[in-house]
């Protein structure tokens, strides 16, 4: 494949445009200046951009808890780019390189940085987590060490998608999952999905998923799952339950931020079993009952981003272990981006993940 | 020390007094038949039993969840006793021995069982929980592998109280602390005095507790504790927060069973701590705000009895690494074992752990 | 698939042939009496019996380390059976079934049985192992709680092989791989490639082995790893190196059983990384550079055949996740056990794994 | 305690006394230049430097491995020092301060850093190791988050200590030891009493230690240890298996590097234990039976310095939980550290650990 020519930076455009959030279910194309690295980042050529759950969050509620949209903001920090140009100091990226990024800029100093959690860094810099812009435009500044790039046949579009199955590898670190187990995900939206694409390609035995929306559930039968149950007209402990003999699963993953969810998560993993708790409620009281957890002696893992999983993320998707393009339901242009959202916020059929496309 | 000479069997008397519970508040003495040992079990003469405050919850409220008091039955689960009786086949043990006894008969062939979680065994059967009787009475039947000889220098009172340390061990090894690193325990009653003392013959560097009751609060300073905070008229998270400089416990122990106990021990861990959950609450429901437990990629264990912790409990005792004695504030006899319900429920002044002496 | 006529007691033959091992290369088919099952037991009707390293072993060079054969011994412990018989007490099998059996029989009542390591029992009896007959012969006598049964769509020589993937299975358990991780395997007899195929379906990103014999490379080319290198004409730890672009690779399993492997496996692991030592060297003496392993700050971890495996043995083979088939490249009759013996202690060309059929 | 006045940088000298390690046992004092800080650096004043037992090895051999003395060096890396002056932006210390000093610099971007392992950085500059200067002189300059201040009560011995009895604790977490249970501890040196200090404080019920040197295993038995054996006289393997009824312990320590201690800590360990390598033997071929550390399921540690131990290390002296003092059985001056090199590599009766103290 021909590495494109570089871009000379008196090549770069003074301004570009950017998505700009101005408040609940506004969003603004707007023209800004186009920023400049400074020593050890790089300046990216955005590609492609995911929407994420917690951006439509933001576009639907105008908040995350305490993270509020008060100044219009650029949202977007699922994203893979090119290279445009190299700040001081950088040498090991080069112009024209497709890299996926790490949205997250830990401080490097903390306790938690220096013991190797840098997901759990109070200081973190986080992409498109207000205030700070995202990327849903066409050039951005980045540190050189968040920049990792794809090798010959791993898309622009796979690369953004690395960012959300990052958190599902992630995720399945965190259970300890040991091959040939049994688990349970709830919830089949993009996160849900790729935990059980992880946890299929780290060997789970039987993957049981539930999920309300009929789409969904036919997606992640045909996607991944080996039963999936309807939690509106099923009881999806019982199936569970019986699916497995009345053993129950060994972990249970909960990615649908619904309120039911981490108790039926915890009925239906086995005694002596792993609940990990994935999903971000809109109501922020946690719903378990301490006798059912405490007598089946469970262990309960939070899950906060992603550390040190990118390499890993490539080489699951560069050997076709694990396959993320058919999460991607929906290609949109910048200029679409509000129908994208809406798109997304209305759950609409055979909607899984949108991605948006730069060039 | 003398060994006592052995108690032939045809001097055993044909019946004995015990302690019934035929409702709430209601402790009737009757005479009931001595049993007799079957197959690798072991007649036991009881020695020491402790008041467990679950013993306390069925007095007062006659059930603890699905375990409701119906017929009468006889309580105490927390005991010492001496060896009255070989079984047939019984030869590691001997008559005439003090013994302390694991009170869960487990089943030994589930898979908790075979992989080595006996405190997870759902056949398991439980001395003084209903319907099985307990030992407030003067002659018990256990298997002989549920007995644990006590070396000299540890006494029957010590013994008796292997059974709570023995909970403590296991909270403590559930929580994976670290030699030097800081707890806060959660309740001063004897659980979370155990917890601490537990915790600092495991290294805890820096011990802080919380406690309502104000002979409790002195009581665990003197004991172990660095510091002890009233929720009453405190701000524990603030204060423990204050006392670690702004970071945080490495681990939290719940032993309150209060509603906020939970959540407040989740407040003071520092980010990606963990909270070991011991505490039995008398309402159900869980009380933890997801967005702080996720935002600080917790882990929470749930502690379910102990296993494999006797040997490891008369070894510390044996050595002093822990002194048990302290936590006996009162000794009683088994015909006012009523009152000492009576004393332990109205969490009178002075009252940490009372043990029913049976000769 | 229709259920075959239980075998009615009285129909069982009163003889069968056996293989005895007499001495070194001296097997001797001989007929001995049938035996039957005691309370808690099975009789089983042996279907296909793997031939193991450690068969050949024992017939090469007369002893493992301190199992020596002294009187004639029937070995043989990787199989599959019908249940011929059920003897008292049994309810959880039936007459007709096709089982796979795990051969070690561990006391259950030890310090490492009830903590859940049946594999280090000190009291195992071993099928197989001097002085313990094994099976290859007609049928045999096993505890109830010693055979799983098969589903449907797993052959009775797949359930022959699952003892030893089930070797591979613990063995993988040990290393605490995570899906994305590099590893390599140094040695493709039937033990490593059972390790690279556990490991694959664990999430093994890249497969790295090492073999001297032509035919097992290309086998496992052909059946599972990404590259294969020659110690006999490339410095495999150069070679591996090179391909992992001087990392080394996260684990390293050690199934060949030579004296330079463990070394190789040290020197090609990255730092802070995981040596899993398999394979059983026939000098003692086990070769580690102490400088080496300190600066990388290794963990090693020793196999001793495996614990709890089997209902995920099972799963993995019956979902298709592992094929085990291919590792089966003999099929030989009890008749011809002695040519198989040769066959395989010849490590003759297209030789992996020979199973003796009984049927 | 009032705070020194801050030395002025005008009133520091130009040059210093060193002490230069020419050669096997070849000391030198010279004078050298006084370093000034650079931007993140502090300059430290001396106050306290232990001799090492690596010192000593270049001291007699003229290297440790592949570490050779070249040009002449300044040896010492166990420090306390007072802040004598900051460099631009050190704003987390004062001029005055007296602190305990890790020695090693890491790089901070490597996996290894990122990840939470810098004693696994391959980048590290570790004080006095050839051709990095060390600190047997009055001044020297280190990273500012290099120094860890000292609280009142702690003094500037002690602090030199915290770096041996830094190694002790990342030894103590690397075994998982939980109280209670038992442990051996082979070799009395430094390095093996404070693993013994430290496994006490982390709750070890028994501590068997082995030791050639008669002063060195009375030492021992007065300052931690419960028996102590010389392997000289005693079969030590045959005593701590005696001791411990056969079972063997939870854990070996091998802090001795002797050619036979590592497999004499894997034979008295217990089945399924931790075997935990510590010492650094001449030879560099590790002497281990293959057949006796598969048959136990053992795992294997390699202690490879400290990581992220200091707050617990000054917690555990400072609460006096741990006593370091002890182990200093002499101070020397600078002028006479020839003298104390001598007595160490001696193994003269009553020499645990010398420093040298700087004022």
């Amino acid at each position: 494949m021909p590495t494109p020519p570089p871009t000379s930076p008196d090549q770069l455009p003074e301004s570009m445009p950017a998505a700009l959030l101005y408040g609940i279910r506004d969003i603004r194309l707007e023209n800004i200046p186009v920023p400049r690295p400074g020593p050890g980042e790089v300046l990216l050529k955005l590609a492609s951009v995911g929407v994420c759950g917690s951006d439509v969050h933001y576009y639907v509620d105008g908040r995350i808890g305490d993270a509020i949209v008060e100044a219009p903001i650029i949202m977007g920090h699922e994203f893979s780019a090119t290279i445009a140009e190299l700040g001081a100091g950088v040498e090991s990226l080069a112009v024209g390189q497709l890299v996926a990024v790490e949205p997250a800029i830990n401080c490097g100093h903390c306790e938690m940085c220096l013991t190797g959690h840098p997901n759990l860094c109070p200081n973190v810099i986080f992409c498109g987590t207000p205030p700070v812009n995202g990327v849903f435009t066409h050039y951005a500044v980045m540190p050189a060490h968040n920049c990792f790039p794809l090798p010959q046949g791993v898309s622009a579009i796979e690369g953004a998608m690395l960012e959300p199955l990052g958190v599902a590898i992630h995720t399945v670190d965190l259970s300890h999952l040991k091959v040939g187990q049994t688990i349970a995900v709830l919830g089949a939206g993009p996160i849900g999905l790729l935990i059980a694409a992880v946890a299929k390609a780290a060997g789970a035995g039987k993957i049981y998923m539930t999920e309300p929306l009929a789409h969904r559930r036919q997606f992640a039968l045909d996607y991944i799952a080996d039963e999936v149950f309807d939690p509106e007209t099923q009881d999806v402990v019982v199936e569970i339950m019986r699916a497995t003999a009345g053993r129950g699963v060994d972990v249970s993953f909960e990615a649908a931020g619904a309120q039911e969810t981490p108790e039926q998560g915890a009925e239906m993993v086995r005694l002596g079993g792993t609940l990990v708790l994935c999903g971000i409620p809109s109501e922020d009281e946690l719903h378990l009952k301490a006798s059912l957890i405490r007598r089946k002696g469970l262990t309960i893992k939070m899950v906060r981003r992603m550390k040190h999983v990118y390499p890993r993320a490539i080489l699951l998707v560069e050997t076709g272990m694990i396959d993320v393009k058919p999460v991607v339901s929906h290609l949109v242009a910048l200029e679409d981006i509000q129908d994208a959202f809406e798109m997304v916020a209305g759950y609409e059929d055979g909607v899984i993940r949108a991605v948006v496309e730069m060039d």
